[in-house]
């Protein structure tokens, strides 16, 4: 990928509040939601948290099939990535994403049975801007 | 589903330019895209239109399954909807959705073998707003 490609790509992802993050459920249909971007690490990894009791959390336990798609509608380019989905519920990282302000969704704290972190890892990715088209695997990109 | 709320589910769809619509890719991943919400008939079948060659055209062929996500990052609120998707290519649907200026992407015309209509029929809905969820199927809800 060009660097000026790049640049856009990166620009558009640390410019989004959110990304729709979407799953496949028991029935085999794609779904969708939007999330805060919480954390990333170049295109290869994001992390976003949630409730373990979410309808998403559960399909992703079952199948880690995932995708996350940056959009900047009135600009007309995207950024779609296929990958994996982990649920963490370990401890450890739970803590180090907690923030103050969760508490009121999680009132255990960081320890709270009902709080996890999702940890997206990309392996392909499609940007497009206007009618233009890039595709390109993640392994072969640049660490964030 | 309360009168009150099929309204904010309406006026959420009927305020959005765009909707974010998701296939299942060939190795089994789910991919989403903004695409222009062209019609809809209540909540039950919309239209969009794209080119036959399209990525995502092509795993409709093969899979129906979709989803279709209007939301309101603003006002924390958003309408999943998931079903199947159909690809028309018969010229009569493709004449009844032509429009001016149509043709700068499709250089042949409302016949131009790579324009094509997508016809979703929803089965099954979630609208949350807030921390509030309602589920819902397509068939109990009233026509468009």
């Amino acid at each position: 990928m060009e660097q000026t490609i790049l640049n856009d790509v990166t620009a558009l992802v640390e410019g989004s509040r959110d990304a729709m993050v979407s799953s496949i459920d028991d029935e085999g249909y794609p779904n969708t939601k939007a999330m805060f971007r919480v954390k990333n690490e170049g295109l290869r990894t994001f992390w976003f948290s949630t409730n373990v009791s979410a309808i998403r959390t559960g399909h992703w336990q079952k199948r880690p099939q995932a995708s996350v798609y940056f959009v900047d509608s009135e600009g007309f380019h995207g950024l779609m990535l296929t990958g994996d989905m982990q649920v963490c519920t370990d401890n450890e990282t739970k803590l180090a994403f907690w923030k103050e302000g969760d508490e009121q969704y999680y009132p255990q704290g960081p320890e709270d049975p009902d709080y996890c972190i999702l940890r997206f890892t990309a392996e392909r990715g499609n940007y497009y801007h206007g009618l233009s088209k890039h595709l390109f695997r993640t392994e072969d990109m640049p660490e964030g």
